[in-house]
């Protein structure tokens, strides 16, 4: 069981997984991707290699943990967080922990080992963020889990252990602190000016006109005025909503061509780099109306987004020192390049 | 010049690097550490190769800038912030920036161009860290300057652009944030005990004795409870003091040793794994002091100390964009095998 622990000097909860555990030896190995279908437990026909199958794009009547299907959810099988029980929240003299509660979910996009969703059909994408929005929804009926992170590693330096294309989502009993940054941020904004201070980005990204990669009726993808990384792009809607799980289907199907489009532009200016992409979405409003404390205005306040991370640089002593971010390429240069690409 | 932009929904403020500046084609050749002394602009007999410089070890009556010193400071070459001008402070319709005001040095450690400080002798080590010292009491002296931190970067993978060995330090006219929320944190405990949040840390450390990795009459070396890396170290001086320029001669030979024994236990356990270091040090009192909102309680609630992260593990998608982190070994492990490690 891992343990979720808090350090009362940077106010950080952080999980020490016991079922990821590693001994001083293991790291010494570089890790490595397995290179053939014939060893990857994403690939068809492996399907006893990975926990039972919690939801599938297959045909209907065909058996689960079978091939045939188009997209496959099912348990980590190393989670950083257990299904079951309930966190035992105590203190620990001057800190506090948990148990380590929540899931820890697989998304494989395809049944392609190679495939990237730049060259999937418009379609399939579609379907696969349409899967997202279900296991969101799905793990939002929990209330021991207050918020619920769907992200994807693409590329062994940004992290992916396996080439073959997946997402993850891990759902947390806490609310993470990036998140919670962002509501306060959000929620101060409106107390304010009672408007969403996403919309008010928005509105003044697009009429400047600089840091916008494309937009259309549905979705606007924008290179951050504060970028962290070279070629960050952020994706918003452009009718507010708070939820990305209540996105309407002719919007996530808009969506569909947006994130492929980026991506395949993406592709284009720096030939497949590593990246990471996380979807910002309202925490678990159901577990949070328990509360007395209840952010009572998530729904006008907060806006939800894609974030789409390439990872290109080193992150080093100075940034994991200060939390300032040193970024070498001006998001003015990156919008441009990004727009200029043949697609 | 680069710029220091501030975005509303993090409230993180970010360096847009002119002289650091990228092309998207720069980013596809990976970066390479030069292997020869002839090519290592840090070693002796290629000063010219170098801005001049500011500070060095060298013999009594031996020309700047030429061979014979044992330890170097000069200014980055290609700085992250410029020493020249006033930040101008501006909005920028709902964001704000300022020019990049700054200073960003490098501290050659030694004339080897292979060496570790693990493998150095206590009284160069020593003197490395008076290097240190000497230099943040210098930069503080710029009351525009809020922060200076100090750190290394060792490895390829940990950011390390030279194998050489070296330090760095960058002077912010902001208090990066994460400084503030130590500072935050520590003030709030003082208020509430009038006593300082690390000393009791420390108290509760060293009798619990678990994730304690080492421990003389000056400094203790902790896993840190919430530790966010695997054998991340922490290493605190005993006796209370927020300033690190400020820690007395005898003290700093006492952390030279302490450094010393921490990083060969590390090479020991890890096969010389890639790491960062930083010192966390009160920011620049003198500044802070022409503020009205001045930390007045600063000497006594805030205590220096370094920060050893190794690297071992990907920071992949859910760290990114969660701020939370999954640790894969425990820190009273990673104490036990450094206490056990052969020095």
């Amino acid at each position: 069981m891992s343990e979720l622990r808090h350090d009362p000097v940077t106010r950080r909860w952080v999980i020490i997984s016991a079922e990821r555990s590693r001994k001083p030896t293991e790291f010494v190995q570089p890790e490595r991707h397995p290179t053939s279908p014939q060893a990857c437990p994403f690939c068809p026909g492996n399907e006893r290699a990975t926990p039972p199958e919690i939801r599938a794009l297959r045909p209907p009547g065909s058996d689960p943990d079978t091939p045939g299907w188009q997209a496959r959810v099912f348990a980590n099988k190393y989670p950083a967080l257990s299904i079951e029980g309930e966190p035992d929240r105590r203190a620990v003299g001057i800190y506090d922990r948990q148990r380590g509660i929540g899931a820890h979910e697989v998304i494989v996009e395809s049944p392609q080992h190679e495939g990237h969703l730049a060259d999937m059909d418009t379609v399939h994408v579609e379907r696969v963020l349409g899967l997202y929005q279900e296991r969101l929804a799905d793990l939002y009926r929990d209330l021991r889990f207050k918020y619920a992170l769907i992200f994807k590693n693409h590329g062994l330096t940004a992290g992916a252990m396996l080439p073959h294309p997946h997402g993850q989502i891990i759902a947390t009993p806490v609310t993470p602190r990036s998140i919670a940054a962002e509501l306060e941020s959000a929620r101060a904004h409106y107390y304010n000016k009672t408007r969403c201070l996403f919309c008010d980005i928005l509105n003044q990204e697009l009429e400047d006109g600089t840091r916008v990669v494309s937009a259309d009726e549905h979705y606007a993808v924008l290179t951050p005025y504060a970028s962290r990384f070279p070629f960050e792009c952020h994706i918003f809607p452009r009718r507010h909503n708070h939820s990305f799980a209540e996105e309407p289907a002719a919007s996530i199907a808009a969506l569909a061509r947006t994130l492929k489009d980026l991506l395949a532009r993406l592709k284009g200016v720096l030939r497949d780099p590593p990246f990471n992409y996380v979807i910002h979405t309202a925490p678990n409003t159901a577990a949070e109306k328990r509360r007395r404390d209840y952010w009572g205005t998530l729904e006008v306040d907060y806006h939800w987004h894609l974030e789409l991370l390439p990872r290109l640089t080193q992150i080093a002593g100075f940034e994991w020192g200060s939390g300032l971010f040193i970024n070498p390429t001006s998001p003015e240069d990156a919008a441009a390049f990004l727009r200029d690409s043949p697609v």
